[in-house]
């Protein structure tokens, strides 16, 4: 890994990414996360979640501002069209963790990136969640992230600054690996 | 399964629903659908997907508008906090799904429903993604989903719904069982 001598590189701190890496080193408790969201319904399949505070380096923590995102159906899926679907946050939620990864990796091997664009498309059979067809899967059949990247390195050496950011990626990891997901339930 | 007179319940248009069931029954094909993000690199974990075209039923199809989502890492993960992180709009996408199969359901089975809202929360030790201990996976350990449920019908009847909601839900399939994620990289 080649650091570079510059302190910022693709708008990334590295002084501050390997004070942090050091850091947390020596405190591996500090990246205890939790990450939460709060939603609430609205009407049909329209309803709004909320984003504000979060827990990490061992205290309560909040966002600089409080964040609210709606998601909704089409028309075609007997919605009104308010938001993006939920399926497709998750794309977003994809093709941001990858990107950030890459931007951070990047920084850290001292490559000056210039565009890095996607493309993240979802595949689902609806015969899934419409209960239609009990042998075809509720959710995404396949997911494909196109990228293109560009910057002062050759190809191979972009490539592998991706490859890298694919094997780091949270939202990769859960959306390939699963996680457990309970849910509970308080009524009246 | 109790189908109610009315039409409109919880804001869902069940002659709506049931007709759109009825027509993909007919025509399996219609289900088939691709969503779709694009994302481009702003600076550091900062980053922007747009969200407009999408195909289904047959077609190239568009939202009503185009949605744009940043996301970016808070102070504390080297990033500006100009968005939420990556892995929160996974816990509103799964919030959503949930949240908008509970308010089909019920409508479905004639419950009319007062309040729905939840709390997600994702535990994550970020030892992994930081690439400090090689044996702490990547993305959340576990999910949790609280719901507060109310409407017009008995708690288990409530609950029912809820669980169903869960079965027929495409993102907690996608994070519970996992989905082939396929990365291609186009360098200049």
């Amino acid at each position: 890994m080649t650091i570079t001598d510059e302190v910022t590189v693709n708008g990334v701190d590295t002084a501050t990414l390997f004070a942090t890496l050091t850091a947390v080193k020596a405190a591996p408790e500090a990246a205890q996360f939790q990450f939460r969201a709060s939603n609430e319904w609205i009407s049909g399949t329209h309803n709004r979640s909320t984003i504000g505070g979060y827990f990490g380096v061992g205290e309560e923590r909040a966002h600089e501002r409080v964040f609210q995102f709606d998601a909704d159906h089409p028309a075609v899926l007997v919605g009104q069209d308010n938001a993006p679907t939920p399926v497709e946050f998750v794309l977003h939620a994809l093709a941001a963790c990858l990107t950030a990864g890459i931007a951070n990796i990047a920084a850290a091997r001292g490559v000056r990136l210039t565009e890095v664009t996607s493309t993240v498309t979802g595949d689902i059979d609806l015969n899934g969640v419409l209960g239609l067809d009990p042998d075809v899967r509720k959710g995404y059949e396949k997911i494909t992230v196109r990228f293109a990247i560009k910057g002062d390195a050759p190809a191979e050496k972009l490539r592998a600054i991706v490859e890298r950011s694919r094997t780091m990626s949270a939202v990769y990891d859960v959306l390939t690996a699963g996680v457990p997901v309970a849910i509970e339930i308080d009524t009246p």
